[in-house]
């Protein structure tokens, strides 16, 4: 299949990498605004040329947009858009993905468009804190889940193209309305990042000696503050899309952060030991 | 050497399997309160004998204590007491480390011993979130570094005999006064168990549905919530001892947590933009 990757980072180059490992993708399009990570891409063959925006939707039937949210959400329309000026010629059968970690607002503004059918909501639950193509890799996305949102609003055909890709990739698929998606990734997923970035300035603001920091750094801060490498234009659009969940997570975080607090600061030795019984719970669903 | 450890849990174990492996140990004698961990460790050949605290000073040269730091409190003094006896009847040169995550206050209770040169005071860096004998695993120790607290106090042959115990576990010396451990471990080891297990509990109070967070939980997730695992009774007594500095790291922490409340509740993107930027230096020290 004709495929076109618009954002050559880590998701869509390790996309790149699979689809064409795999057989789906045959040729793969890129589509990238940064200069340095275009031609890195080429270099590295992740696609096979560089194209712009619209030449990626006029030559490409699968289209998967693997940028930012908060540039997913500008570049949709315009993709959908594109996809009524063929159709205007005859019936426009190319389908467009993208691959976000919010869902909510990419499917609110795609919802009256007259090529809303086009477009399938999918977020495939795979990551890493790298980013750019360099940091793109193969098997990035073997065995995991993939939610694929308000499917009943897309065509069946462009949905099973979705699946047969995904299925490529060797992932699970998931269905899930986005609002729900958008709350259980604040909860799963995005608080994480939080706390990472939090435990990270929290360490670099103390630590002045960061030979103490490194030589100190057992494995288990090592994992806890792995996120915080994580890239800011990802991130930041998806604080603020997914604004409302966050804080309502936050929140609760910021409770029990004080309980342990004051059992600490309270000499409360069974209030301490409750409270990590209680979250060592998360044994029997992480292994 | 003839080595007894104190306590067959993960950090007592994994010693016992690398000091026997590489040479150092000759017959290891292990002493343990649990019935169950005892038989275990027996069986599972960490130990060569199960014996009495009694029996495992006065039996061996280099005694490990490798319990919790609430008991090695109790326990450090009582073994002192035993080489005091010992020595009325010639010079003892029997040497007892502990391994605890935290320093000041053992150093402390041991300070006006007679015997205190006979003891040193360490903390090898290494661990996993599994406890017990069966969590215990070859090279835990391998390559990590292993802080030994105020040497000075000890006699410069204890200090050697040690020092070539942790070379056999290839482990990095780095001598730090008590004190500055504490504040350092709480920074970088102790402020991150208290992150994880506060992640665990919020996400347990909120998804209600296990398998939601199964299926949602990417790598992110389960790397930041790994620390969550860990034992209560290894941690309540370190959160105890380390009271003071914890809190100070907590609350600087609950300082940062809320700049990114403040930031994604006023839709400042610039904000949120310069806290993750701040946070992502962690990748100079933390590879």
């Amino acid at each position: 299949m004709k495929t076109g990757i618009i954002g050559l980072g880590l998701i869509g180059g390790s996309m790149a990498i699979d689809l064409r490992r795999k057989g789906f993708a045959g040729s793969i399009a890129g589509v990238e605004a940064d200069k340095v990570n275009a031609a890195a891409a080429l270099n590295m063959g992740l696609v096979d040329r560089l194209v712009t925006l619209e030449e990626c939707v006029s030559e490409c039937d699968l289209v998967v947009l693997a940028v930012p949210v908060g540039a997913a959400v500008k570049m949709l329309p315009e993709i959908l858009d594109m996809f009524s000026k063929e159709d205007a010629q005859g019936k426009c059968r190319k389908t467009v993905i993208d691959v976000c970690s919010t869902k909510e607002q990419l499917v609110k503004i795609a919802h009256y468009h007259p090529m809303r059918s086009r477009y399938v909501a999918t977020h495939p639950m795979a990551g890493t804190e790298y980013s750019g193509p360099w940091a793109a890799m193969p098997g990035l996305f073997d065995g995991k889940a993939c939610i694929i949102c308000n499917h009943e609003e897309s065509d069946p055909a462009a949905v099973h193209i979705v699946e047969k890709m995904y299925d490529c990739l060797n992932m699970r698929p998931i269905y899930m309305n986005a609002v729900n998606h958008d709350v259980h990734a604040a909860y799963v997923s995005h608080i994480s990042h939080i706390t990472s970035f939090a435990l990270a300035l929290t360490v670099l603001d103390k630590e002045k000696n960061e030979k103490h920091i490194f030589d100190l750094a057992s494995g288990g801060f090592s994992s806890t503050v792995r996120l915080a490498k994580s890239n800011a234009d990802m991130w930041v659009p998806i604080f603020s899309q997914n604004r409302e969940n966050i804080l309502r997570v936050l929140d609760t975080y910021i409770e029990k952060i004080n309980a342990f607090r004051k059992a600490i600061d309270g000499f409360d030795e069974e209030g301490i030991r409750s409270l990590i019984v209680d979250a060592n719970r998360i044994k029997r669903i992480i292994r």
